[in-house]
């Protein structure tokens, strides 16, 4: 059912004083990436559970241990539950606490953990879009009932973790440990989840997530000499591991985007024409991509074949070589050991393990065809599945409604080409429906200097997550 | 004619003595690279100064000026001549009193400036034979010749630097201007130029060196986007610099060290039988190669192939790239300008101008067929002319029947795959021959850890030194 008209006024009313929280938020540097502020992501996370409690959540803070390679113990993953009542759906909510690192110097124009309002309406800060403003946003809606006296449409669950800028560390093994516990864990009776993590395709309009690429990272190592070597000595005396690993890296991609490797594009399951018609569907433009990428490089002029090339094509990008020359300026070395790196990003049914298969059938066999004295190892340094899940589930009807509603338009059906892992722990160790409804727009910059929200997300994002959860709710 | 028995048996006899003044002047640092060592140059270059004045060469301190980018002054030049008789030949001797870095640190088994006789005869220290080994050689034929009271068989003229490990800086202007003075200069009536700074191509075969390749080293730049992307947001949408520069690098050479740009290879002039006959003749082997590489890697089987690709054909080493990832780990982004680098080994009749123009002609045909909206930049950043002599000059011979003498066997012709670039400034400013007569062994390690010259490469390349003289001097 629509949300009810007080909830909303009290989101619009309220709006500076849920805009001072955000900065209470954004004040604390809580960045898991640097040791030095592992105390600051200890204190957000105390400072978000009594949040949480003067809301009427309950809550527990769950020790993690102690981070692995490092000497520091874990940020604590925050778990909370409201509202009891078996007639009602429960939505299992998750979020992060922890930001990225910044520094003013990096180029930031204001002190990123002091938020700053701007004219325009952008709320600049670190962590401002990434994640405390969706978070800020579900505590708006606990507040705004709290306040009005309102029981909520739906019972909630909460999971929130302070390590997701530095891999998610324990949660995986958190979130599986809860689900099997059932009725006697935290997770107890979930019909869904609701991940408010990621943004808008464009900046205009507002968009549902319902898929992600996964990604293999190989490394490809090709060894020689004992040591480097005299390009004037042994420059066409000896076989080069540069020389064979660029011929190696030449046959991975072709310049259109096109993957090279046997059997890879051809895992793609052909395009149906429903699918066709989200792309086609879709606000967006060519213009888009060459804004966001600062130059006219676009792969095609036309915008369904941009899509489906970030949504559900790989893509393989060569990200580098570790061991050659690096620096400015010229060196005559012939390198002794060279580790080409480069990842590819996959779609459903591709796995890492067929992907891992395939690439190293194509690399031996290319190998082979140099016939170079040289040593080649393969190396699979980290994947992670694909994902994705059916825009037409309830819990994406609900969220479209919601947007339709809050923003006047129906969403955006998109699926992203980077991955969020916990997607996929939730979906599987639950298996129910994963959402994700993203508050913030596509030029957020969410890792970057100034990083912002903008304020009709804020306020719009506020009432987006109540009314799904209406939504979602009983019918009336 | 034959060197007297007087002047072999003084060398012999003094070995210890020798090896004692070696010592001396590989204890001061004379590091020309660093510049807290600035100081220890200089002093070396007093020290020299001091010795050839003490031997009866009369010396001129040259001033260089200041280091360009530096807040150095260089070291000095030192001139040096003794003997003035018009019916003797004149050579000019060149060396460096300059060392490359070293730090025990580094790997070395002891002290690097304090020399180390080991019990197998290997003289161990930094400079030992790059290049003061050869220097301390000359001073060692003039103080035989002063003990015993004998005049040298020709007028020497002496050129020493202290910037060749750092770029030679100020030199070539001073040989220029010297040699453009005639008689009134300190060039006057150079009939040859003797330089002692290589080594042989074994450990077991001394060699006279005819001939260097040149050097052209490129960059080459793909520029697109304004920023670094993200590649699970961008891959498949955009053109990725990388993918286009592989694609390049990967068209430039082949693994057998074929070059790949048209015309290269195709510059190289037909083998004659006459030069056929010296890669024959020369002692070598493909294990040789091997054992210098560390690893089975030659690129074939035919000693005389293996010689031929590093004297006489051209080479071309692809160095690294600047701009990607280039550390351990992984790391998923799009760089977003990245620049190859390569150089190539350039043999007579090539010149530094017409391999750029036939690189930047292959690179602009390859980079059209890809098709991308990236943009290239292709610049030349440093080259030097390749340099080749007739090893039946008579400057030749003598060192050929010296080495005979001294050695008992002819020693193998050369060529180097790397250059010095002053042989060329020598030749064409005097217009005379340049021999390159090396002292030390193949295995020396010049610029490595536990740098050293073998006791009896010192002894016989110090008889050596003064047997040349001799015959190159009147036929009695």
């Amino acid at each position: 059912m629509p949300a009810p008209v007080d909830f909303l006024k009290y989101i619009d009313d309220n709006a500076d004083r849920f805009i001072d929280r955000l900065g209470a938020a954004v004040a604390i540097p809580s960045v898991s990436g640097e040791a030095v502020h592992r105390p600051d992501v200890v204190a957000m996370s105390a400072w978000l559970d009594q949040q949480l409690q003067d809301l009427g959540v309950t809550t527990k803070i769950v020790d993690l241990g102690e981070q692995t390679d490092e000497k520091l113990h874990l940020p604590p993953a925050i778990l909370g539950r409201i509202g009891d009542d078996p007639k009602k759906k429960t939505v299992l909510v998750y979020g992060h606490y922890d930001v990225q690192p910044a520094e003013e110097s990096d180029g930031w124009s204001s002190d990123p953990f002091q938020l700053v309002i701007e004219d325009d309406g952008r709320l600049v800060g670190r962590g401002s879009t990434d994640d405390k403003g969706p978070i800020m946003g579900w505590l708006n809606v606990l507040e705004a009932h709290q306040a009005l006296g309102r029981e909520l449409p739906v019972n909630l669950r909460f999971c929130f973790e302070g390590m997701e800028e530095s891999g998610s560390e324990g949660l995986d093994d958190l979130i599986k440990s809860e689900a099997a516990k059932g009725e006697d864990g935290w997770f107890d009776g979930v019909d869904c989840v609701c991940i408010s993590d990621n943004y808008w395709l464009n900046t205009r309009t507002p968009c549902l997530t319902y898929g992600l690429r996964g990604l293999v990272y190989f490394s490809v190592n090709v060894t020689g000499p004992t040591h480097d070597l005299h390009s004037g000595m042994f420059g066409r005396m000896v076989h080069e591991p540069m020389t064979d690993l660029i011929a190696l890296m030449g046959t991975l991609v072709a310049p259109d985007g096109t993957i090279l490797i046997s059997g890879i594009d051809e895992l793609v399951p052909p395009l149906t024409p429903e699918e066709s018609e989200i792309y086609e569907n879709i606000d967006y433009s060519v213009q888009d991509v060459d804004e966001a990428a600062g130059a006219p490089i676009a792969l095609s002029d036309d915008k369904v074949t941009l899509l489906m090339g970030r949504m559900r094509m790989p893509s393989l990008s060569l990200h580098g070589i570790e061991g050659a020359f690096s620096g400015s300026g010229s060196k005559t070395v012939i390198p002794a050991s060279v580790t080409g790196k480069f990842s590819i990003r996959i779609v459903n049914p591709q796995t890492p393990e067929l992907i891992e298969l395939l690439v190293k059938a194509h690399l031996e066999k290319e190998f082979a065809k140099l016939q170079t004295k040289n040593v080649l190892t393969i190396k699979n340094i980290g994947d992670g599945m694909p994902w994705v899940t059916d825009p037409k589930d309830p819990n994406y009807e609900a969220a479209s409604r919601a947007t339709e509603a809050v923003y006047g338009r129906l969403p955006d059906l998109t699926r992203e080409g980077g991955s969020i892992p916990v997607t996929l722990t939730f979906a599987e160790s639950l298996g129910v429906n994963v959402l994700l409804l993203p508050m913030g727009r596509g030029d957020d910059g969410a890792h970057s200097t100034n990083e912002k929200l903008d304020r009709s997300n804020f306020i719009g994002g506020s009432k987006l997550l109540g009314t799904y959860l209406y939504e979602l709710g009983p019918k009336e």
